[in-house]
């Protein structure tokens, strides 16, 4: 005979499954009629409580901790962040768990923090993201005493589980893509060069250009339209020759910026220059021509984020690889007259 | 002479708001030095604390609730959430406070949620979102005894603060605009029928088109892809005197749907229908044509539902009108041939 979950019991009594947890470990926030109800339930199908989830829940505060040093505008605006945040959302929420968040000024303002959620056990574990070059959290928060996952595109060590994301060959993909239609003067407009990802990007770009004997340059943004529309006329005032004939942008919201950006100065898109985005969304395939993009399952890369700390809080620290992403090939790159594709 | 803050001491000590207040409340989270640093300052500078901010803090668990029964993919991918959170997340930033979220299955796993969470008193407040029509929470959540502020379309008394949206009057404008141009047949895409939000604005729609001897249909959908592939089919299976000649549709990434999927069925916009989108977002902007909408600041609507949420921490509730919306005209709903408009 199979074992009597509480599912079982949300199910005959017709109440969702917390309920049914608040009524059988009596707390608040279900009706004395419900309660009686679940437990005449339970009582009737013999329901025993789980001994290993029991002791799990009591030690347990049910929520992970999650501090971003981000605008609270790059948060609404970027596609990423959301997609990441629904499949972390969805996995919790499947753990019944919550989740502590706060958007904080800097890194050290998120260490402060998350040192304080720690002392006064808050929560029961700590997501990392936007991993920073030398980054101060890496020595600081291991001390904490509380399980770390962090998604880096390199394994942290010093007991911080990692979700490793592999941004060079990321890169090398849409690179490689490039170089095959005839590309040989490529800029790659990134975000700060503060951001891990974006360092891991830049080496593996200008590597992968210079193996092909084309000139890599490298223009960091803020992401913003006034950056992409500075890009824009930069590129426009170049003599011909001198243009680069593709760029590599960071992520889909300031593709779709520079795009409009580009319309705006009168160059056309694959016609004058290709345009790719490092991160596929919703927003790539808006626009005209659409853009080629880096495609990966973002809400799938957040849920394994919740597993890998859910196994650290009483296992070890473990690094596990993410998907690789594949390539969306659409017009922003696609080939045209042989004067564009040979750079000339 | 100004009152000496916390804020002088950081600035002078070279560290954030959070480090200084950590090394005074003798909390972890900043190194020994730091915390002999910010001491010396604040006694050099002859700071001394605000004794009701003192007061409030020790009372305070430093965080606001949000449970919501909304699917993970709708969150990562509706724009309007992300803004109205992306604000939400600024102002609780300003006061130092952080979000406890948590998705839920439904309705009643989120009162039996919030009651827990205030039961355990980790939570000084809850914010609630997606009113129902005969919502349950509205019963239930008063007595869990700590503040509720709402975003609703009306006020709901009960002790909840309300900032309130005028559905109405905002589906009045979007549906004046189409009348102005001669449209007779409307049909209004909503959300399922059972959010209040989506009841007030089916009572205005069929209000506002009868008013005009109009012909008003509603087509409930699930914002899906599906959803708006169908209704696209629908559209076009109906000769050509019985078509809407325009369509309002309740948001932003449903709109953008709904173009994808008529131009796959040969539907010209705003040739054969004009469509208008009940919120705005870089979305609209990037269809062909670009998507006629209702805009408006969701973001300062976050941090207005904030405010109103802080204020009744040891105040009255408190009801208050969110901010107008505006027509952003834009060429999916631009005048055509005399027998479109008119509907003929």
């Amino acid at each position: 005979m199979p074992r009597i979950t509480i599912m079982d019991i949300a199910r005959e009594a017709g109440v969702s499954k917390t309920a049914v947890s608040l009524a059988l470990n009596d707390k608040p926030g279900v009706s004395e009629g419900t309660r009686q109800r679940v437990r005449e339930i339970a009582g009737r199908l013999e329901w025993r409580p789980h001994y290993a989830a029991r002791a799990l829940s009591s030690s347990s505060t049910g929520a992970f901790g999650l501090a971003l040093a981000r605008s609270a505008e790059t948060l609404g605006a970027e596609t990423f962040f959301m997609s990441l945040f629904a499949g972390i959302e969805r996995r919790l929420a499947e753990l019944d768990r919550a989740l502590l968040l706060q958007l904080v000024d800097d890194v050290e303002h998120e260490t402060a923090l998350l040192g304080r959620w720690a002392g006064e056990q808050r929560v029961d574990g700590v997501i990392l993201l936007d991993l920073r070059v030398d980054d101060p959290r890496i020595d600081a928060l291991p001390r904490l005493g509380v399980p770390l996952a962090a998604s880096a595109p390199e394994p942290l060590g010093r007991g911080i589980s990692t979700l490793v994301t592999d941004e060079r060959g990321r890169m090398r993909l849409l690179v490689e893509h490039l170089l095959e239609r005839g590309h040989r003067r490529l800029t790659f407009l990134t975000g700060p060069g503060e951001f891990l990802h974006v360092a891991h990007r830049i080496m593996s770009f200008t590597t992968c250009v210079r193996e092909a004997d084309g000139l890599a340059r490298i223009r960091e943004t803020d992401y913003s339209v006034g950056a992409a529309e500075a890009v824009a006329r930069e590129i426009a005032a170049l003599p011909r020759a001198q243009r680069p004939t593709a760029v590599v942008v960071d992520n889909d919201l300031l593709a779709v910026r520079l795009m409009v950006a580009l319309s705006r100065v009168g160059l056309d898109v694959p016609g004058d220059l290709a345009v790719a985005a490092m991160e596929d969304s919703l927003l790539c395939t808006l626009t005209d021509p659409p853009v080629t993009a880096l495609g990966r399952d973002l809400s799938r890369h957040g849920a394994q984020l919740v597993d890998l700390l859910e196994r650290g809080i009483g296992g070890a620290p473990e690094d596990s690889a993410a998907d690789p992403s594949t390539i969306r090939e659409r017009a922003s790159t696609a080939l045209t007259s042989e004067e564009t594709t040979t750079g000339r």
